[in-house]
């Protein structure tokens, strides 16, 4: 019944796979075909792991994988401080942490990115469940909350994610990079919790001391209104708002262009839609567009409108509104946003690795604007999409752009005369004569012992100059030096590594001492 | 010349897979063939996806992958507090942290953990490099030294690691789970930073409050010895090692049977062997053995009997020989080691998650002991292994195994009394009237902006009663509570939600107030 077909054929080579006419016929049994299919591609891998597999090809590389990169300790200092900020803007506003696997099942993540699903590693079929690395937090945190039948919470996570786009990695951008999203779930009046998010983002901002900042706030209601009351056909919504995300990298007129010529839009249509996205302002220009003739059509718009309005009063009380701007051009590529979306630039000049990120053609959808840090929004239909009866939980978050925030503050460290530190040893315990080890390892015992951040060079018998020398290299503040002397006294010789000053403390007040000088620390 | 093998056949069905006799001639063109086949899978799997795959054979389900967990606010909570317990001790010593990507090129991982090879997960060829999942930390970690030509650093890591194994999730024991480790790697006077290891698996096991607890040395040199003089061939020493990793999980009997019946040993060398596996001591021991007429004939086993009495030394020093025990029969599985190797045990009963372990059949490799929360060694030659010109980074490291731990003090939190905060909530700014909105989120800015933890309700007018449930709930400590009345007198209402005590205090001292009553939490 099936015509047969050959894989390998002997003389011949390879015969051409008539696959195409068989599909038909081979619907009507598709659970047997999968099972053939599946056992002879495990015979066949199997035969090419036999024959030395791809090994033949290549060379063994030593180098991590593609787009990857490991964090060294001054990289991992960095990347603690900047966490550190982070996180206690978090923990400020009151928010949980969970955490998911760094897979999901690949159905999961199946129909919620869009063209960029192309993007998602998957794990290898080696029997059992399909699996997919998580590309965003923010399926998982759905997934969570539809599994768990949570209704509200206030959580951040901070994680990998994996996309197998183009790398830039000089500008921060890569396979492997850490998302940090909070999110609140719940019913609430409108726009409470939106403002918090934007207020968390100025907080942080502010926070990491990255220069000047602006955060653009738009809303899908009021991008969907505005495509209706220009003309655009409804079909044409979505890819003509990928078509404004691209705004922060072109100009106008090339944008445009590909309405026009490329997405078929009437030259009309496009034309009024420049108006809109040239728009900028605060809570005057929601009101000014509320009373616009055209724009009012809209019910859709209106509501965003609204909206607007009473999230910039929320903003006001919040103190952030300095760096707040209603910007009409702001779409932001993500299919599930249903409201509001913003997005934080920064604007100072000179912030070399993210202001070239455009060139490189072909950025990811969700790839952001010139220097751009953090962004988000409100989804209030995604946790419906995993519910079994399509409960919605409406939600809104913000993810802060890490890696870049990480290569401008590696940029700042190395610019900076100030050292980094990778540990946060307050005192090296040293000896200058031999014999001594037993002496140091005791004296070591009692520093751990008492809670002090303390090291002992592995040596029987260092030089007293190379345990100097460690202590200047790695910012280690004091020495305790041991010695037949200081022994016989009762005393340990305590060194101010910068100054080198150095004064005789006895072993009684050694602990205190230590505290004591490097309690500012 | 090859023969002619279907894959799938018309009417006869599957037709066997005569793969095996010709593995040999394929070989002599292997990038033909590799190709041949590559390009075959490719189209069974498109033909696969034609047919819908594996989609008819399964609904959607809500849930993560087999052998994976999510952690939910409260395990983050308990998961925070060991992480900071453990990562404390690695920085009291002095430690850096750095991090690896999640995968790895499949080649870094090739031939470094033997049998347990077929647990490593692999990324699908979706073009470009090969990627598996990290199976540990230690081969990345070797392979971050070679690659960067570092010959010393002292080190943490704290990461999750895949292991496609059978997973045991009630006791801990997962597909992801974390390790922790802690590892010096450079070229030292022996003994010193393999004791710092000991000590360091005392200070957090102590730290963590776990109950009573041992560890256990030996030194492959000592059981390569041991061997040699009890008379195994040499090309039987990882096999019988293997099995005697399995005395603490089956009596000598069991494992005596194993090395005679399946593993072919003479009944005498077993027997011999059986005499110094039962042996258990202290520096004692070491000396002892150093004399005994059979053993004294290995070098091997002499150098490794000296290093532990000279460890013991070191460890005497560090004030935790109360803890360790010189143990012959602790073997440990993993291939790497070249010396030194230990293992921490719970001891104390009722460790119920942990202490049945062992029955659930064939346990990995690495998989440890009854009760086993720790365990390393010395491997000499990993980075050899990736280094072109072969030059050596000696090192010593120690993991813990941190999801016992989890397992064991969520069982602890669950059990007791005290409830796990999910928050560092300070004061929750309430209302007791309506249209309050504004001050509350003015005065929720204003102890924001002074860096208090707060909360405010997101609702326009939320019910008091609900605003303290909140509060109760979530163990937010305080309440500040705005009314007409106060808004009026420049004053806010701090209620106590323990005592429900209340008192006005002025807007002016308020923040101070806060600080002051939250200072010990």
């Amino acid at each position: 019944m099936l015509g047969m077909f050959c894989v390998l054929c002997s003389g011949s080579g390879l015969m051409g796979f008539r696959a195409a006419p068989l599909v038909r016929s081979l619907h009507s049994f598709p659970g047997i075909i999968v099972a053939q299919i599946d056992e002879e591609v495990a015979k066949l891998l199997e035969l090419k792991a036999q024959i030395g597999g791809d090994n033949g090809k290549h060379q063994f590389v030593l180098k991590t994988a593609k787009g990857t990169r490991d964090y060294n300790p001054k990289q991992m200092a960095v990347r603690e401080r900047v966490f550190s900020t982070i996180i206690g803007c978090f923990k400020r506003h009151g928010a949980e942490t969970i955490d998911t696997p760094v897979f999901e099942l690949k159905e999961t993540l199946t129909g919620k990115y869009g063209e960029d699903s192309k993007l998602i590693y998957d794990l290898k079929d080696q029997g059992g469940e399909l699996l997919s690395l998580r590309y965003d937090l923010t399926v998982p945190f759905a997934r969570y909350l539809a599994m768990n039948k949570i209704t509200n919470i206030k959580r951040y996570h901070i994680a990998k994610v994996y996309r197998r786009d183009n790398p830039a990695m000089t500008r921060g951008r890569y396979r492997e990079f850490y998302q940090c999203d909070f999110d609140i779930a719940g019913q609430y009046d409108a726009m409470i919790p939106d403002a918090e998010c934007l207020k968390i983002v100025y907080e942080i901002l502010s926070g990491l001391d990255l220069g000047d900042f602006r955060i653009k706030v738009n809303d899908r209601r009021i991008l969907d209104g505005m495509f209706a009351v220009c003309g655009v056909p409804d079909d044409k919504f979505r890819t003509i708002c990928s078509t404004v995300d691209k705004l922060d990298k072109m100009p106008w007129e090339d944008v445009r262009k590909e309405m026009v010529n490329e997405k078929g839009l009437s030259e009309e249509a496009a034309d009024q839609i420049g108006d809109y996205v040239s728009l900028q302002g605060g809570m005057d220009l929601a009101e000014r567009l509320l009373q616009d003739q055209k724009m009012s059509r809209s019910k859709q718009a209106c509501a965003g409108l609204s909206d607007i309005k009473l999230l910039f009063t929320y903003l006001q009380l919040f103190q952030v509104t300095d760096k707040v701007v209603f910007d009409l051009s702001l779409a932001r590529g993500l299919d599930y946003y249903t409201g509001i979306i913003y997005e934080a630039v920064l604007t100072q000049a000179g912030v070399a690795p993210v202001s070239t990120e455009a060139q490189n053609g072909a950025p990811a959808e969700e790839s952001v604007s010139v220097g751009s840090v953090a962004g988000g929004g409100r989804y209030d239909g995604l946790v419906g999409m995993f519910d079994p009866k399509g409960r919605k939980v409406p939600c809104v978050g913000v993810s802060i752009g890490i890696e870049r925030i990480f290569s401008i503050m590696e940029q700042k460290a190395e610019a900076s005369a100030e050292k980094v530190r990778t540990t946060e040893v307050q005192v090296m315990v040293a000896s200058a004569q031999k014999n001594l080890l037993e002496e140091r390892l005791q004296l070591v015992t009692e520093l751990w012992n008492a809670g002090i951040k303390a090291e002992v060079m592995y040596k029987k018998n260092p030089k007293l100059l190379s345990q100097l020398q460690h202590c200047e290299e790695s910012g280690i503040p004091l020495v305790a030096i041991l010695g037949e002397q200081e022994l016989k006294d009762g005393v340990v010789k305590l060194r101010v590594v910068a100054s080198r000053e150095e004064v005789d403390v006895s072993r009684a007040a050694l602990i205190e001492e230590i505290r004591r000088r490097t309690s500012e620390a």
